[in-house]
């Protein structure tokens, strides 16, 4: 089915904000089988609104869309959807006491403004927004055939109407099914992972692979578009056997989770109590490693030492280490691995120490970096093999090496 | 003047890149005082691509297009323009040999359709492009008064020749400068800033007055259009005064600044040192304060105590206090706090315990978050006013309002 995006909202025509709404349901509607045909960005204004809808529907017979749904009054979605689509609004009770009672949770009161969301097409399908105040809808053309699904436009809220009201409808309404998995690598680049699968890639028309860069890892999408989801998952296991022949080494998930994930999983699998002392990532990895649901039975402390001081009173560094190789060096990161063994009597305990930058403190090169690991009683450390892409870049690599270095210990 | 963006490319149709070029454009044409109306995207398709240009001029005198000038047979922007803007393509000499000798000075060697992209509407002004192969070009309707630019896709490539050859252009045409300040605040939702507000909002055409929700804050941008930078900044200035009167106390900016870099920037400048211990957060505090440059000079170091034990060992929290009021609680909040005080002799350190979910551990519900705060040797605690929107979110939250109350005891 062809299909439109269309994104309501004057913020992303500021370019306030990107439209990552349209890219991440352009993703889920190509999973689908749908094909995408158009995005549309326009501002809250009527007439404008309705030209598109008119021009989307003379080659698309659906279209997503998202924003315009709040209480303001520049908020102006629904009263054009409706028009154009030869409906008009009814106060819908049950989104009035979804409102109400979500306000009197929260102790608030409803201001009139907010009633306006509870507004709907008479003839609509009203979808609930478990995690905003605006209600989606979706709605069929006077004439049938013709349908318009609307969703509020924050992330959180768009996303999760789709993937537990939307998705299952357009399941319904396909007769071929694309199955696909992503499988995820870390320590290989993109050329040289395309390179190594060129034999698989080329002349290869079902299933089809796909090499994607993401910041510092990369991925490969495997799909398949069959009859039946029995085929289409068989043609993907088959050609996953082939791609791990070749690259399994780089691979840590075939099920498109993150590095974060699989390490958290491992740690909790296999009972490994974990710490782990930072200095340049600040926080970032006890941050993202306890992202991960049920990580306190194994996590136990993470100390983020960015001062000299700090690493001597908390970790026990020798401060004649810190005199002889700086705090930014191999020998600093091994002691302060072991030196949290030594505090937290924990199983693992993995430490990072490096100039993320703008600027370098001690001389050493911006995106140097070294990565300590202090396991079974044994400590070792690594130097990251990386550039210097900005501070920013730079601390989530230093993250995602410290999960690897993890993964390689325990897996 | 109005102005339409059109992104020419499948692979944001599949949703395989964002259309960060979309955005980026955006600002620069707002900037400029040129109202941006639509942004479309189309794939390599002449028939939608024909009629997007259409539709656009109904109401547009301008067109930014982005992609499609590639050498490869379905890159097909310039043609369907040429067709459109009733004209023809040529072979643009200068552009012929700016391909070759760009070709010499790589060693390689123009494949037949790279000389594709010498081709050029006869009536064009040429945008030669000093990063890339592909050339753009300015072009004027044969009935004159309207205008397509087309720039090559990469954004590399886009946004030098937007800045050198577009942007000279574009400023020469205009008569009016539009000059904007966003408002950041904390502690206050859309609807009731919106409410707030609604006197100075309603009726106001000039500067205008727009409020948006981000994740947990929200913003309003303040925008006027005048004959000259001076009218026009004066205007935003007079009614930022005013808003300030009505809902100063939840503006922490008024140029668009992070909480965090705010707050990062505030403990710099009064020379304040700074600690936190963090348990439901698990250094998503200590990592987005660390993210500000230059915060080693106050930041000292972070301590996640995720286990009752590191709360007694590295903070010297009472086992009395979590038998008797539990880890998420006012008291160990405040303990926290102090504690650490204690151990790094910090001016102001910072404590968060709470139910970040998805479970709660000690039956207290999901969402309950304590933050403590010990500054100049007072210690307090506070209870986060928050619902449970998720882990994820929940712990974002929770950071948002550790700068918050750090804001509050600095500013």
């Amino acid at each position: 089915m062809r299909t439109a995006i269309l994104t309501v909202g004057t913020e992303i025509l500021f370019g306030q904000i990107v439209n990552t709404n349209a890219a991440w349901l352009s993703q889920q509607l190509n999973d689908l089988g749908y094909d995408v045909m158009y995005h549309y960005t326009v501002g809250d204004n009527p007439q404008r609104l309705h030209d598109l809808i008119e021009l989307a529907f003379r080659d698309c017979d659906l279209i997503l869309t998202t924003g315009g749904l709040g209480p303001t009054q520049d908020d102006l979605t629904k009263e054009v959807i409706c028009e154009t689509m030869g409906d008009h609004l009814i106060v819908h009770e049950p989104s009035v006491r979804a409102l109400e009672e979500r306000a009197k949770a929260r102790g608030r009161v409803l201001t009139e403004n907010n009633y306006k969301q509870a507004n709907m097409p008479s003839r609509a399908m009203v979808l609930p927004n478990d995690a905003g105040t605006a209600p989606g809808f979706a709605l069929e053309s006077a004439e049938g055939g013709k349908w318009i699904m609307s969703m509020p436009g924050p992330p959180r809220e768009m996303t999760r109407m789709f993937d537990l009201q939307i998705r299952p409808i357009l399941q319904k309404w396909q007769d071929s099914v694309i199955h696909y998995r992503m499988i995820r690598c870390f320590g290989i680049g993109e050329s040289q992972l395309e390179t190594d699968l060129l034999p698989l890639i080329d002349g290869q028309t079902d299933p089809t692979i796909a090499t994607y860069a993401k910041e510092g890892e990369c991925s490969l999408r495997i799909a398949s578009k069959r009859p039946t989801l029995e085929e289409a998952s068989a043609a993907v296991d088959e050609m996953t056997a082939k791609v791990s022949e070749i690259v399994g080494e780089y691979i840590y998930s075939y099920d498109n989770e993150e590095l974060v994930d699989v390490v958290g999983n491992l740690l909790k699998e296999k009972k490994i109590s974990v710490a782990c002392a930072e200095s340049c990532t600040g926080g970032l990895f006890a941050g993202a490693l306890t992202e991960v649901p049920g990580i306190s039975a194994v996590f136990d402390r993470g100390i983020v030492t960015y001062s000299n001081q700090a690493k001597i009173d908390e970790l026990g560094v020798n401060p004649a280490t810190l005199e002889a190789f700086g705090a930014v060096s191999m020998e600093t990161a091994c002691e302060m691995a072991s030196g949290l063994a030594n505090v937290s009597g924990c199983d693992l305990c993995i430490s990072v120490t490096g100039e993320a930058g703008p600027e370098s403190s001690e001389g050493k090169p911006v995106g140097t970096i070294y990565v300590g690991l202090c396991y079974k009683g044994e400590t070792h450390a690594v130097q990251i093999p990386m550039r210097n892409n900005g501070r920013s870049w730079n601390r989530k690599y230093a993250v995602l090496n410290m999960m690897a270095e993890i993964y390689k210990a325990v897996k």
